[in-house]
């Protein structure tokens, strides 16, 4: 069994992490950290628990936890486990972070849209983008992952066969986002208290969200060229659930005509068919976060307006399974050589 | 493996016994009924089900697909299963039936109540009120389970240890129960659009549910003696759960004075160490919903008011699993002598 | 005009005080006080109130605001006014308070269920309780008044003309009450979060709720004798709304039978056939919250469970006109001798 | 008093006016047509009406209807008006009507995107669309008003100061719209059920929505040249509101530069500096639904993205008030010579 300790347990990815490790066969959760509630049983802060999870928030004493866990989970604010990270941790234990912390390689870009100062630089290099569908060998060697940020997962799945088949005029690229309320995490504000967020929708960060040089730099990566590009997240009345509606103008074939839909199909078919986690749907089925709740999936399709010469893609996701703490077991699971979807083939709950 | 065919396979109930069904290690599900969808795609009207059920919906035809499976589920309106059983189908397959037809010994209370003609009475003394907490020895026999409503099995749960006791003044009993949308069925009706429902709470049924017989006659059971109570439903805008806030009041001590809350919390106590799916939770600490979605649990806990000398006794569970599918796999483990929780230990999911 | 000023006009209530006042034709607001956000413009603390309101949020100072306003509105925590109300004050201005301090008559009462001293408490004889179904001609003449509890008004509304007729036996009394997070308040805090509040249901309060001894108190005096009943508030995953269900059996016949619906719905029908905001629903009709939303109206209905002896007694009112904010002006109104219905005949506004 | 006749009073939009047109003071309902409900009371459709409309609903008989009323709205699906429109009525009554029957000057176009014949042709030239921020002068003189989507009223208004000023390169144009479910009407259809809508976001209707055209028809006229742009309109799970985020490229200017965004602001404030129902807000806060939602406003707001040289502009409504009644009845005013604002200066309620 892979022990494993999990700093910000009491977050609502924390306690995704918790939810889904529980049920994995391979792996015993020994140090639930959480330093707003130390001493505190962890099922009296979520009572989901209650009989599952007998254990006690603890601190998060990383030097401690990696004496005794195999892999850390580090579910906690960008510059935690910077701060804290050096050789000997990671000589011991195996880390995902789902934090920003080692997502950006370039240290300016990742100090101008985050605003602190990046105390780990010298592990930037070392660490792996964990998105499995593009980064799988490297994630099997790593001993630092850099869990992909929620919107990042999902804009780059569902664009990436475009961006890399060359297909696209990156330039013209917009990703219009939209996100349930667990993004926004559990601290105690104004903005995210029902009755502000019931019965709204609006947007946030407008040309400014965080998430937006991490799409850019991952795009990069598949296009082979510099990525600028316009994002805009959404916040929506529900929990959970990621939707990506991205919009780019196709580049003409030589003839001067668009590609065919069927044409443009065919690459994102080939370029998911082992894909167990992303599922291309059938022509004209548009992506829906219901349909992906509580899972580790991905839902992408894809349309194209004959009128306008553009392609809209689509994507939807549970931003807390594979925009967080699924993707992170999925990591895990390579970085252990376990089998990759070993505790995450599961159903979609609806309703 | 065991082979299951599903009657009313594109309700709720029935989607979420195909989501249990799925992860079940020992069954497959072979036969998809849809009357309102045949030939049709099962994934097509379940879209979460894309890429893990590639079968095609298909008729009721109770006679053929008995002939196929070794567990039929009937996830339909009251007065299907009664107007098609027989000796010859039980004999071929195990039934776990979810709508009413076989849970009300009284044939005149069930048709008076569901306002129909009961068309098999002769197996009414056979089957078996799936309520593995009160008959699992019974359902370990049976050929035919009667799988309890939703709002019955979270009242008599809630209130059982204290009936069966003899704590309480039957007489004085008074359940107000809320239910989650999903409760309604998946049928279009204006009254269940999202406008109607959001944004608001109603009673319905009043003094008038079907429900409130069953609960009647399986407390009967438990308290050995006639139980006639008020029962009023309410639809609260969410998808899933039920809470039941129960009245009653305590039966004073020959000294005249009521019984201490640690008496009651021990009856409780007592009474369900043993139940994985019954969760009695810590003094103070109100049932509530979101703690209980997607999973098997039922969680319970009661307090005690001396000024008026009444126990408030509350439940809460999922409708859909607990309340309908979950407890039909729970059936169908203990027919076939399988661990009682298996496929069941699902952790609630928040949020 | 008259001219009022709120304190605490950045809660929801003090909001929804701004919303009916702006479109009342006698008032003017010439203070909006709020200790979180002095100096900020109103509206950039609640932005509906763009180009509405060009006023800047003030301190809660009494005595200046009592030099300036011929009225002012309370809508603060427990204590506040109790703290500061003296002669000289109720001498400059008269006062809607929409907290409690002055609702309940006995000190000891108010002091062990709010857990706090009384300050003022020789202002109490003086407060006229201001529910204007019940207490009319003394609001008219009342310098102070204490605006009644969300809770307690649809609760008291629903039950009191058969309390009043002496109809029901109110021992046996038990209210269960339902409402929207609004009543919350717009606190920052973890449990009133959009993803802990939305998809679940909850008792809170159980058997301890500060309502309670108001309620109790109120009808009380309508049924001229000592009222102890059961009050059970729940958190409903919507905005606005409250709804009441409250049971009580009724008092047989000199022949032993039970009163008649007819005759019930009779009593209704003529205690509330001149008041303008309690609509009396025809038979079989269940109060909604959506049917009364952004309304002053409280709808309320009754039914008869023969079978038991009860009377199912149920009222929907939003929790912030009728309930909080709309029942305050209403008073007012009837203080400064203008139409009682002034600036309040909103029409509910669904969906 | 104007006489006004509803042809569709039973809809979310009928239902909206007859909200609105209870409360202005010169207008009079005297007709409630709804062809699903003929001879119910008004009241017992929406219950909200209860003791304030006693009035029974009727057939669809526009010609009879005519003799009665001065104005007839028609809120009905389309093609209901252009099939009975005549010299005749038109010489009667004035016509607001909600549907899409006028709205579209091309007959080949209309016919082209919603898939019907257009029998009243004749009258497209003289109907006026009623968008008084633009039309405002020709809606006081017409006869038929084509009363504006709600996706493009929001979507025009968004963007009409930027494509009037020629300051965005309009081929570059991307609509991402937003809107609660009420905007779906109330048809009972599984695809508008609670749990199907409710924690859920999906877009629908990707390169092909109805509205596409009316919108481009509107700014090519803002424009003076031919718009062809990308239209995508999402469900979101709330009653009310739209939310429009629009993208295009900004023309640089003669030294290659990007207009500052003080200068894109100025042409916004001067646009609707005179427009009482269009707030342009703050610099930095973005349009949400809640603000608005319940009145006849369009909060609108613009942002510029220096890294890639696109302006990114927002507009939030109510679907059912601007984008539906309230447009309706702030055409009426004009056209009969009222104050604009009359009836409609409904202050948002929040929350």
């Amino acid at each position: 069994m892979i022990k494993a300790g999990i700093v910000g347990a009491t977050g609502y990815a924390g306690g995704e992490l918790v939810r889904l490790l529980l049920a994995h066969p391979q792996v015993k959760i020994v140090w639930y950290g959480s330093k707003s509630y130390i001493e505190k049983p962890y099922a009296e802060v979520y009572q989901n628990m209650f009989k599952l999870v007998p254990d006690i928030c603890r601190d998060d004493n990383l030097k401690e936890m990696a004496g005794q866990v195999d892999v850390i989970f580090t579910a906690t604010p960008q510059g935690f486990l910077a701060s804290l990270l050096d050789e000997e941790l990671l000589h011991k234990v195996k880390i995902v972070d789902l934090s920003a912390d080692f997502r950006i390689k370039d240290v300016a870009t990742y100090e101008k849209w985050y605003g602190i100062k990046h105390k780990a630089a010298q592990f930037l290099e070392e660490a792996v983008y964990g998105l499995p569908e593009v980064n799988r060998e490297k994630v099997k060697q790593a001993r630092l992952i850099a869990n992909p940020g929620c919107y990042p997962t999902c804009s780059f799945l569902s664009i990436y066969p475009l961006a890399k088949a060359g297909m696209i005029d990156l330039s013209t690229l917009i990703i219009d986002a939209k996100s349930g309320t667990s993004g926004a995490g559990r601290g105690a504000k104004v903005n995210n208290l029902y009755c502000e967020v019931n019965e709204n929708i609006k947007a946030y960060g407008v040309a400014s969200h965080r998430h937006t040089p991490e799409i850019e730099e991952q795009l990069g990566y598949a296009a082979a060229e510099k990525v600028i590009l316009n994002f805009t997240p959404h916040l929506v009345p529900m929990n959970r659930g990621i939707l990506i509606t991205a919009y780019a103008s196709l580049k003409k074939k030589a003839d001067g005509s668009l590609p065919a839909l069927a044409e443009i199909r065919q690459i994102y078919e080939t370029c998911y068919e082992q894909e167990y986690f992303v599922r291309f749907l059938p022509e004209g089925s548009c992506p829906q976060t219901r349909w992906v709740e509580g899972s580790n999936f991905v839902d992408v399709n894809v349309q194209v307006d004959g009128r306008t010469g553009r392609v809209i893609m689509m994507g939807a996701m549970d931003n807390l399974v594979k925009g967080a703490a699924g993707q992170a077991v999925q990591n895990m699971n390579l970085m252990f050589d376990l089998e990759e979807t070993m505790g995450l083939k599961l159903v979609p709950m609806f309703p």
